[in-house]
């Protein structure tokens, strides 16, 4: 069974250099996730994590996100075949916030509008420019 | 005086494929944004804006955020000397997230603990690592 419960940090320094995970979830009970290419580093998404998402996918890993919209556990790519694979996962400072760097699989890309990575558009005085790459 | 209101879009479409920038802040007005290096990639720190962060960051192309623990705005750097350039700002399909690709400056750090990225530890199992880069 997937642990879905994590430790308290007992001090800040702790939190900031303890080698414990004690991730800060907020008061709905999500950590913020950054997704970004293994190989590439681009930034494919940023997304949302419950205490089981997050064990899912350090026990699995494969990315599991917390779908705020449908307010369920999300095992990304199970329907599109976007499977991420987890190379590496990084928490910062605070552990409010997770870095997955992954290999997409599928078609490879990451974003439900077909784009491969969530962020497509620049932002140029008021207006949004969909980028080259 | 810096805009801080921002339209909202009319349908879905427009949100995730128009030219407007219509931000969707959460139920505390606030907006997730991912801050990389605009020359190295690296994920530098995950932080939130509000409407007045993110109008400020895109008037005078520094970041600005707004803190959660201070409750106000934050101009990255300010006492720091870590002032952050934006080169270019993103936003994501549903603009729920905004990315900006910057250029760290003051000692090129941007973590509060002296690390040049708030990332520095790896999860492996249940321990963090320090990172070695």
């Amino acid at each position: 069974m997937t642990q879905t419960t994590f430790p308290t940090a007992a001090s800040k320094h702790e939190l900031e250099h303890g080698v414990a995970l004690s991730p800060r979830f907020d008061a709905n009970g999500l950590i913020a996730a950054v997704t970004t290419h293994a190989e590439t580093g681009e930034l494919l998404m940023l997304a949302w994590m419950n205490a089981e998402a997050l064990a899912k996918t350090l026990e699995t890993r494969e990315a599991h996100y917390f779908s705020r919209s449908r307010n369920e556990l999300w095992h990304k790519g199970a329907t599109s075949g976007q499977i991420q694979q987890v190379v590496e996962a990084r928490i910062d400072c605070d552990q409010d916030a997770v870095w997955l760097k992954v290999l997409p699989q599928g078609d490879g890309g990451a974003c439900h509008t077909g784009a491969r990575s969530c962020f497509y558009r620049i932002v140029e005085k008021d207006q949004l420019v969909r980028a080259a790459d």
